[in-house]
């Protein structure tokens, strides 16, 4: 029972929810197009579905709507932003955007994030980065749901890292990925069906194996990329560990099991060792390395050849990273986007709840 | 049959055989150091198991012993370095250096180079970052012998990225991962016991999961980490292509399917897009973050909550990424380095060549 929408459609009832909690125009529309890119391009755990958790966390007065977002510590290629408990919809593109002004002088920018929130999707940041000729990397830490190889505590969030990188005439490559083995808007979905996962996703409170995509509910957790030992589960552990040290310890965010979580009704958790969640991004100008246009022919050559690659028997093609979002975004923007029944349901309340009228 | 050896057994033979092909003693000291680093952190793939394929790649006339490495473009944060054709061994910590001297001026340092050859391990470039209270990382592209997702064609390299991260007290976290589920140097060691692989790490050449260690001899492939694409496998997959862009499309060397192959025998790929492999280096200052004991402290808090994460039943205890080579450095540099008997008489071959004499 999806409800089909435009994107002018839940982007101006977005716009007016940030504006209700508080946000500038100019935020509100920075946070609303920053949503928003997650449900265009089909990741649909990551957009509207999550605007009632940003409007809970602003009643519960852990998300600052007019925050005085500034840098703490910089040098010529670096700096580390304090967000001022500002939604992450609107730090982080702050953020990005300080990072490629410092690529455009000095080659590269790098920016750590401390006193954040939810940033959506990574991707969307690190994309930023495209239209400066410029290399594009964005990533997160968040609350933690990620159990250790060897381990049943979780300890890391689904951690993404994506890496935006500018081609000629083809479209760009962009990887936008959690670094477990399925991110968690994924066993959110399994969820709502009753439906079991594949083998690999979860485990269950003893460690041991499930596909039971309700395991975290019962003292379980998502395992890192790989799945298991075997499978080379302890580099997922590794690639979620340097972003949540990336994002967090070198900024000053809380950053382990101490991220705070999403939902609102969750307490945070005790003795944190900093300030909200943790961001940290980058932007190479190509033009540091070599100029611009060749490089963006050999990504051309690169796109062309992997795309072109013999697919196995009962595929079609294979793909690039970035082609099946782009592909998504491409049917969304014509034919509008799909809005499960439950998250219809939360926008509604919040309508009522600021009196918002729409669809 | 393993033999065993001491560190200064095989360091004394490895700079000896450096010497031979043409090495300064400054590279032939580089070179040695990166080299048996791999041997002594239990990378048995990647240490003087491959010295006598660097021999056969300099009678080849693919190893110039005499290199002028030299920086292309720079700008106060970037590099991009000609390694002439030199030993990956000699022009990987040349590139890092270059990279840690950036990141001493204008707080990181990022350097992608071309014209190169297999490095070693990944972790040891990074981890000369260490000492200068850096993050360093570190990355390579190498033969294709990895299959994207939904393909059966070999694209990429098994890709590796190394984060070396300092700390205070405790010892640092060092990751050093093949962007596969499983490093060739793993498949390699059951292709010599006839033994059969853990589900994931291969596909036969039809695409079809197999456990045959001996599957890319028959026109199968190595699997991105992840497995497939139910657990992940385009994660892997983009992951290793961001290695192979980061490498070798920013710096010119060649990437994808073409880049150059470490056995000597195998002719070079025709149409060539750039030269030689590709290697990238970052450095990043931790003041140019947060102060640098401050810093530490809160790593050594990171490090010691996740060594004492809650272990799963039948395991002692939650790793850090690095424990493992550490442990094995320690036990190695005090009881010696085993060395299995097909590498065993490689090196003995290599002796009698050069004349050589050893244990």
């Amino acid at each position: 029972m999806d409800t089909i929408y435009t994107y002018q459609n839940l982007y101006n009832f977005t716009y007016s929810v940030f504006k209700h909690i508080g946000c500038s125009d100019a935020d509100a529309t920075t946070a609303t197009t920053a949503l928003l890119a997650a449900d265009v391009r089909g990741i649909d755990s990551h957009g509207v579905a999550r605007l009632s958790g940003y409007v809970r966390l602003w009643e519960a007065g852990r998300i600052n709507s007019h925050p005085n977002i500034h840098i703490k510590h910089e040098t010529p290629s670096t700096a580390v932003v304090d967000g001022d408990a500002g939604l992450g919809l609107v730090v982080a593109p702050h953020a990005m955007q300080i990072a490629i002004d410092k690529a455009a002088k000095v080659g590269t920018g790098w920016v750590s994030v401390s006193n954040s929130n939810h940033f959506g999707i990574a991707g969307y940041h690190a994309m930023l980065a495209l239209q400066h000729d410029m290399i594009g990397i964005a990533m997160t830490n968040a609350s933690a749901l990620v159990a250790p190889t060897f381990s049943i505590e979780k300890m890391l969030g689904t951690n993404p890292i994506a890496v935006a990188i500018p081609a000629g005439n083809e479209q760009p490559f962009v990887a936008d990925m959690a670094t477990t083995t399925a991110a968690n808007g994924k066993l959110e979905i399994l969820q709502r069906k009753n439906a079991a996962t594949p083998h690999g996703w979860v485990q269950d409170k003893e460690g041991n194996a499930s596909t039971n995509a309700h395991a975290l509910k019962h003292g379980g957790a998502l395992l890192p990329l790989g799945s298991d030992r075997d499978r080379g589960s302890h580099k997922g552990y590794a690639l979620g560990s340097i972003v949540d040290i990336f994002s967090a310890v070198l900024s000053g965010a809380s950053y382990g099991p101490w991220a705070p979580p999403f939902p609102a009704y969750i307490p945070m958790p005790e003795n944190m060792p900093g300030k909200g969640l943790g961001h940290f991004f980058g932007a190479m100008r190509i033009d540091a390395f070599r100029p611009a246009t060749e490089f963006k022919q050999h990504m051309d050559n690169w796109l062309q050849r992997f795309r072109n690659a013999k697919p196995a028997e009962g595929y079609e093609k294979v793909l690039v990273p970035g082609d099946p979002e782009r592909e998504m975004e491409a049917i969304r923007m014509k034919e509008g986007i799909p809005v499960v029944e439950s998250v219809v349901n939360d926008l509604n309340e919040v309508a009522a709840k600021f009196n918002i009228e729409w669809a």
